[in-house]
């Protein structure tokens, strides 16, 4: 059986993996059976027109999370098979973080849904929730993980 | 009324205004009354654990090109307001295609899906849809654009 | 200001105008601005052809759950423009029960969400998710509700 | 291989299982490998309270075609995992048809969308899109159907 600190490193070994993560400076801040924490410190390269974070990197943010959890919950290689964002206010910050966790693991289907903050100057906002729906390879669910 | 060129233009402008579209190098290769087309060359910054396209970078692609083709349909700023991704196959190509339409034009919501395709040796695959919903600003409806 | 009582009478009465809702026997057990919760026991003909409640049924409960939870937080008429649903497990209970909550409330757009229990011999089972994006009219907005 | 007559023959067999679908009265018009037509007749009990068709039976017929073009295009049993549905808007005509494909089949996973139509006095007019993300039980997909 993994121990927290296991789950944290194999997430940051595989966060270490994507060039996307390595470019955007994806921290994985926390990992354990109930969730996982993503962070990034804003920086000007993330902005859409009008200088909010872009809607690409919400989704990254909320995609990335919602799979480490996944991995964290059934140790299992995942794919993201449907991807959902609600973009609740324009997101500005210093920081942002996302907060996932596995609404319901399966075999073949892993479920996971995702809470993104942006630090600002008088606390914590939620801009933007979203889900995911992920999918389990056969060869994954059949070998364990 | 807007011309087609100018329609391609005004999209270039905003596209040029966008700090990631820059980073990424997004293209606005067509606009008109029937959708948009956005394109990119892949870079390796762009791949995910496993050198796949990254599922925020489809997201990036389907919700910018989703926006796009809401502006070239109505003329009026749009927000974001929801976005949903379906990642069909694992994404892989020296190019990527966004081909965006709006579904449904309204006076204070618009909208529009998206079809993401790779372009590979064997020619264009399909990779990912998507849609979004996106909210015109009541300023911007009542200015009429 | 509404009262609790108010917010629940007032829901009651637009559940009876729904004709579905009468044929269907959707009771508003709750309403309060913390949420809705709705509930439905369980009848032969809400079953798909393996018996257990159909994705419509299903939705059916998200999306008034949602729609309710909507007026109950802003007093304001909202229409549906968009539903996601997770089907996490095959739903067979006695009885359903809906809680759902706003999310984000906002002039032009609410946002809401829902989870869906089964009620079993074995307790209540969480069987959906769901959550929708909903329109306030311009005119019900400036008239305050 | 089965013939088309055979694929309708066996959705309508399914169909005929559902006792939402009895009660509803769900028709199979077409079904073939390039998906599937699904109708029903306006009845009072569909009502929203404004008297428009119901969130529920709009995802009942989306689900519901969204499955059987599943089914039609890969002989698999299938469950639906999520399902989204845009409200284009008010749902009002004397019959509604629901048109879908699958967009991409797979052995575990199918991804299918939809058209609903509503047709009025002055032709069909689209009144809401939808998807679904259907699995494959992996028995069902060894078993090859």
């Amino acid at each position: 059986m993994a121990t927290q600190d296991d789950r944290l490193q194999a997430l940051r070994d595989i966060n270490e993996l994507a060039a996307f993560n390595r470019w955007a400076n994806f921290e994985v801040v926390q990992a354990d059976a109930q969730g996982v924490v993503l962070s990034i410190a804003w920086r000007e390269e993330f902005g859409q027109y009008a200088g909010f974070l872009h809607a690409g990197m919400t989704a990254a943010l909320i995609d990335t999370a919602c799979g480490f959890a996944a991995v964290a919950a059934t140790g299992s290689r995942v794919l993201a098979a449907h991807l959902s964002v609600n973009f609740l206010r324009p997101a500005t910050g210093k920081r942002f973080i996302a907060r996932a966790r596995v609404v319901k693991p399966g075999r073949a289907q892993v479920f996971s849904s995702c809470e993104l903050f942006a630090e600002t100057d008088q606390g914590e906002k939620l801009v933007a929730t979203g889900e995911t729906l992920l999918a389990v390879p056969a060869e994954a669910a059949q070998a364990g993980g």
